[in-house]
Parts: C-alpha cells; structure tokens; sequence
C-alpha cells in the first residue's frame, strides 16, 4: 500500500482526480490481453502533459518506483502490466490528434490516440494510414508503436514501424528526447524513432508521435475464397505471391476456426470448407483487375471457389468470419493461449502442416487463423488451465511451434511482442550476443531498471 | 608509427597481406567524400570472415586503439575517417551476396557488396531494389546501412532504414548480435536494425545485412521539364505531389546548376532555364497514364515545357544533366561544400527563394540541385578554403540555410548523416535532451569510445 504523503505527490503533479489508487482501479490496471498471475500497481496515474510526464518521471526516480506505461491495455503479451507493482502511467488524457498535413502526407499525434480515430479521420479526407492491428477500435497509437504492431495489411503496406517518421519522448532521466520529423529523409542523428519502435516502453515515454499518411487506394476488390484442401489453401497463398501480386490483405482460417466462429455466430460459412482465404487487393483500378485475374486462376487451379464482394457492406458481410475468429474460439475451452509464430511467405504450406502434425502428436485443440500473406500465422491452442497434464502437453506443443518457425527461418513473435509472454524463448532466436547486448542498452539508457521492468527479459 | 609487434597481430588476425600500413595506404584511407584535416590511420584492415572481426575488436579493445569501419569511402560528413589514429577496418574483402530469394524477396548481403552490383543482380530477375544513392556505383551496403543513405527515388520507395529486414553484427565487447530476419513481420527483440541504420559505425560493426527486394515496376516514363522561373518549378513539384501523384523520382537543377553542367559537358542543357525537372513516373502502365495527364497538365499551367524520352537510352542521355551537376559543378571554383538541408515537400518553393536570397546576402556562389520531389535539396556552395574573408560569409550562409530548413519543419541532413561535417549543429534540431541520451546510449554500448569516435557528436 502506497502511503498518503507519496499520493499527494501524485496528485501534485497530475491533480487529485488523475490519481487512483482504489482496489478496484489498480486491480482494473494490472490485466492487458495477455493472462498471467495479475500484479497490482501501487498507483495509477492519467497525465494530460507532456511537463507533467517528466516531472512523473523525476518522482518516480526519487521513490526508485517502477513506471510502466499503459495505452488502452490490448496488448497480448504482458507489455502494458507491471510485474513489480509501482506506477501505471495511462496514456488515456493524451489523446489528441495535433495536426494533420495532407500536403506532406503527415499527422502529428498524441500517444493516448485510437488507432481507427486517426484511421477514420484521415480516410474521410481521401487519405490512409495503413496499419491495422485487430484491436484498431481499441488500441492505442502509442502501444501500436512500443510494439510495433502489425495487423492485416503487413503484407503490402508494412507495420508501424514503417509510419514512424518521427517522435518526442521521456527518457528515463526525465529529458526530453526529440527524433525524427516532417521530412520523408531525415539523416541528422541516430535512427532513434526506429529504436524506440518495438521498444515495449524500455527505454522512454512517448509524448508525440509524427506518423506517416498516404493517398488512398484509388480501387480495392474483396473476396473470400473455400478450400476443401488446407494444404490448396495455403498453397494458393504462396502461389499468389509468386505471381508477384501483392495483396493489401490475404488472411486465412483453418476448419477448426471456421467451425467454431459458425458455431459462436451462425453467418453462414461453410463448415465443410478446410480453410477460407480472405483476399483483398487494392490500387489502380487497372492494376487491381489484372491482379483480379491472375487471383482467379490460382485459386481455381487449387480447387478454391470464389465469392467476390460486391459492395462495401457485402465485403464487412463476409469478413465478419475473419473478425470474428479469436472471439470465437475463447469460447471454445476456458484457456486460450494465442500464439504469433511467422515464417518467411513461402514457407506457410509447410508451416500448417507441422501446426497440424503438433495439434495431433500432442493432442491438443489448436486453430489456426491469421495473416496468411505476409507468414504471420496465429496457432490458437484452446486448453484449460486447470488441467496440469493437459498444460504439460500445451507447453511441449508451444516449444515445438517455435522451434518449426525457427527452422522454417521464422521468429517467435510476428506482431505481439514479447514482454512477458516470450522473454524465456527470445536467446533461442536471438543467440546470446543479441540478450548481453539488450542488457548493455538497458543498463545505459535505465541504470535502476525503473522503466517497464521485467519485459523483454529485461 | 605503429610498432612491428602490434602489426603482427592484426596480421595474425587476416593474414599479411590484407594489413596495410604504408605511410601510401594510410594516407590514401584518410580521405573519404568529405574534405577535411585528414589524419591518418595507424593500421588499415581488410579482413575477409565474420570471426576475423571479432577478434579484431578483441585485439582494439586490449590496445584501446579506435577502430572506424569503411566501405567504399564515398561518405560525404567524414563517417568513414578517423579522426583519432587507430584502426581503419575496410570491407572491401567482404564483398559476397549470400543469397538472393525471389520467393520470399530478400537478400542477404556481405557489407561491402556493392549498391549496384546487388541492384543489377536482381533487375535481371525483374526485381528491384529502390535505394540509389547518386554514389551507387561505388557505395557499399553496409555504408548505406551505416549512414541511411537516401537517393533519388526516396520520394515515393523511401530510403536504406526502409529496406532493412535484419542484420548481424559485432559489438564493442566482439559479441555477435543478430537482429530482425527473413520474415515481414517480426516483434521478437529490439528493433535493432532500426537503430543501427544511421548509426555511423558507433555501437558495432555489420557483418551481414537482409534486405527487401520488391517485383520491378511493370512500366515507367521519364522526362525533363524547363522552365524559365525557378519559383514556377519548385510549385509544379509542390502541385503534383498535392495532386496526390508519387513520382519514383522529381529531381530538380537550377540556372547555376545548368550552367555548370552545360560548361563541363555540352550535352546541349537549355542554359537560358531558370530550372530543369527530371521527373520519372513508374507502375502500372494504365497508373503512369493517369498519372502523366496530370504531370502534363501541372506543368503546362506553370508553362514548362516538357521533353518526354521514348526509350531508355534517350532517358539516360536527358539524364545526364543530373547526373553530371555535382561534378560539374566541383569545376567551377576551388572549393566545393555540398549541403544537405532538407524541408517538407510543400516547402520547396519557400526553401529554394530562402537559398537564393542568403545568396545574394552574402554574395556567395550556391548552385542548388538536388531530390526536390522529397524535400531534400542540396544547396552548394562554390567557394575558395584559401580566401578566409569569403569563408566567414560562407560560413554564415551554411548558419542561415540550417536556419531556414529548420523554421520550415525540415533538417539539417536528409541523407549525408552527420559524421563530422554537421556534429556541432545536431543540438540546435535535436535539442539537449537528445544528444544526452546519445551520450548516454555510447557509453552503454561503447565504454571506452573506440567504435568510430568523434563521429556524430560523440
């Protein structure tokens, strides 16, 4: 328990109302997206400054109190959570769009801004920002960037990392750290924008964000396409990809997904079908109609049948099988452990073969969805906690999911993170040299380890 | 002078011949782009294996003797000198494409590959990779990495930072560290390759780099386009990009420029235009129409007068005249200083009138060239080191350009890095706080300063 002298320092700061401090709100602040054993925060307080930040920061160094910073929580894996209690900083009072350039195709926003908000914002002007993590309704612009989230378009339009052009944030001295701008070049210091992307609130408290816009796609066609083959399915994916067409979206599902988002909704997808591809292609009306044809061939040549959507309420009629995929299977068994092991595109038909030869070898419930395209797979394993033998087998199938994307020249973690979730995997990608050296980085720039402690191994 | 004893060290490391320490080949790696007080390196290294480095950097640390790794030398802020003695390491000798893979589009490169020999590589194979630094025909990746080398086609394909999937690399202490990979996605660990392009050989040495490669463009046009006012080219750029067209390359040449190039090359430049635009449309052939109608349409409003080339080879001839600008322009007086402020693309017709102005003011000699299309002018200063009168006025025009790109939201340098030419202006854009945390990330990476010292800053 945090003692009054202490919270009225706090309050200082941020005002009385900015500070909470109840069981219930810092029980509320110690959940994100991923489960783990739940650590409260001591306090948790809702800046709307960027003075009051670094002065957050000054009385955070005083008390050696540990700081996490925390957008809107959908983090799947323990990056938003304290594991040492302390202060849960909240981006939430941040959240303001500061400008909006569409000359020179940039926006300069507030980390506690909603990604879809500026999403929506920049499309009613003709515009786009492309990354589309699935939480988009939700998350936050500054968790997307401390995790580099990913999302559906990775494939043709990238991650956040590619629309960060710049930004301002507190380090851990309370200083005030300027990288990046206006320009499409900038060459006059580090690369430190790129180095805080991903950076899963280790080294710095992100004020304000420049991030990259771009003109809409003039033209964009949707479909779903059914397999009665997983293996077709994922082979039209690599196919596609060598044809040199790239989507700005080619999601899959395998039938366990598909059977449990029909069993949780009723749309009406084909329970039959072994995986559904869900493909969008967007640019030049031109372009679009000769990738279109090259599509059809693919498909129809792996035995795929084709709904096209005619219109946008059509397209968000069939995709509702995609959005619904991860809600759909938490209903399935009480414990859902989502996994983000990604390989390099060509390798997805054999990287569903040996999910499929784990589920089976091990006995475990495991569907699979996710971002077919660009090789970021999510295995879903449906379990429950409560069953030791059972978790025992879940854990041996994990390990071999890594070590299948390892060897198929994958990573662990696409779009996730690691946080908490995948510190204990990250030597077995990296190598040693890689973990002294993240030790090195964090001893520098957060000598008392006050910054988000306890993530990335660290 | 470097003792016999300590030679036949760094000799047992790469072998005898492949340790150069004359006082002809010392003074020969004392130079690079950048011309400045050159000192002379103790020992230069060609070493030829990964492990080599390693045990290099062992070597250097027992001796505390600096190390500044070198490509090809073609550096233009003076990041490939030392400026303390030590050791030069050249990766001349490392020079292989380990694999090139058109499936998954990537290559993984050896530092010292040539930019062009990679380009070319997969140009026959109907790829392409988009960074083309004007030095590209000598430049080296792992120069490129080192200092995010830009190009001409930055304004709609980006620059180096945005083609780096991973790297390995060597760290102060001789530890490997490996960073990102072959996949689009990948979250797990730092963005390292984020924060070690640009970083100017201060916190390790590349050993290996994977880079994108991208299907080539189906259909390009290119053209030039006078103009008998410099203001009415700088709002044709302005116009199409606000047109929401992204031309691979929007270069412009002012009167001076034109001038020069036609006095060393008579290639038959219109020495009466004020301006010149080379401008390259490519995608989709139906997406180079539409987009074309526009260009021709902005610039007839702004009365240019467009020459479009039919075929590849008239292209390359039209292109000359950029090609040529800096070399010619190196003719004109004795001393040449290639500046590098960078603005907002909008702001290129105020920019280009603030250059013209500081001209005049103090009556110095600026032709201005340069990748209108992103912002990125290089204004030159034509001048004589010898006359420490005009050098003073020189020295306040540079002061004032910096001014002027940075009230325009621009930089101090898009592409060139800092290195040692712009070091004492980075506090003025960056501010205190940022070059703290710079400081504060060398000494966490580099305790002893010997990873390129005197190199931004540091």
């Amino acid at each position: 328990m945090i003692s009054k002298a202490i919270l009225k320092e706090f309050q200082k700061i941020v005002g009385k109302e900015k500070v909470l401090a109840t069981e219930a709100a810092t029980m509320s602040y110690s959940y994100d997206g991923f489960l783990d054993k739940p650590v409260k925060p001591d306090v948790v307080v809702q800046p709307q400054q960027d003075e009051q930040i670094s002065k957050l920061v000054f009385l955070c160094q005083k008390l050696e109190m540990p700081m996490t910073i925390r957008g809107s929580g959908s983090n799947l894996s323990g990056g938003a959570i304290p594991v040492k209690n302390g202060c849960v900083i909240s981006t939430s009072a941040m959240n303001k769009i500061k400008q909006i350039d569409y000359t020179d195709m940039y926006a300069v926003v507030q980390p506690g801004v909603i990604t879809k908000t500026l999403a929506d914002n920049v499309e009613r002007n003709g515009f786009f920002y492309p990354p589309d993590p699935s939480s988009m309704s939700i998350s936050t612009l500054g968790g997307n960037v401390a995790e580099n989230a990913g999302g559906l378009r990775g494939l043709k339009y990238g991650v956040t990392k590619d629309y960060v052009m710049g930004m301002t944030f507190i380090d851990s001295d309370g200083n005030t750290v300027k990288t990046g701008g206006k320009t499409v070049k900038q060459a006059s210091g580090f690369n430190l924008s790129g180095f805080m992307v991903g950076s899963e609130g280790s080294f710095g408290l992100i004020t304000e964000i420049i991030l990259k816009i771009t003109p809409r796609p003039a033209a964009s066609r949707a479909m779903t396409v059914d397999f009665d083959d997983l293996n077709k399915a994922s082979q039209s994916v690599a196919d596609i990809i060598a044809a040199k067409v790239l989507p700005a979206t080619m999601e899959i599902l395998d039938n366990y997904t598909i059977r449990s988002v029909e069993a949780a909704t009723s749309i009406g997808l084909p329970v039959d079908a072994q995986a559904i591809l869900f493909i969008e292609l967007d640019g030049h009306p031109a372009h679009v109609d000769d990738d279109f044809a090259i599509v059809q061939k693919i498909c129809k040549k792996n035995s795929g049948n084709i709904k096209i959507a005619r219109s946008e309420s059509e397209k968000n009629k069939l995709w509702q099988g995609r959005r619904k995929a991860l809600s759909s299977l938490a209903r399935v068994k009480p414990t859902l452990i989502l996994e983000d092991a990604t390989v390099p595109r060509s390798k997805i038909p054999d990287m569903m073969k040996k999910i499929q030869s784990i589920s089976k070898k091990f006995n475990i419930s495991i569907g699979t969805f996710g971002h077919a395209g660009d090789g970021n797979l999510h295995p879903t394993i449906l379990t429950d906690r409560r069953n030791p033998e059972e978790m025992k087998r879940v854990e041996k199938a994990i390990d071999e999911i890594f070590d299948a994307a390892l060897e198929l020249d994958g990573t662990l973690s696409g779009e996730h993170g690691v946080g908490i979730a995948k510190a204990r995997y990250l030597e077995k990608e990296l190598g040693k040299g890689t973990i002294l050296f993240m030790k090195k980085l964090k001893k520098g720039l957060d000598e008392k380890n006050l910054l988000n402690p306890g993530k990335v191994g660290l």
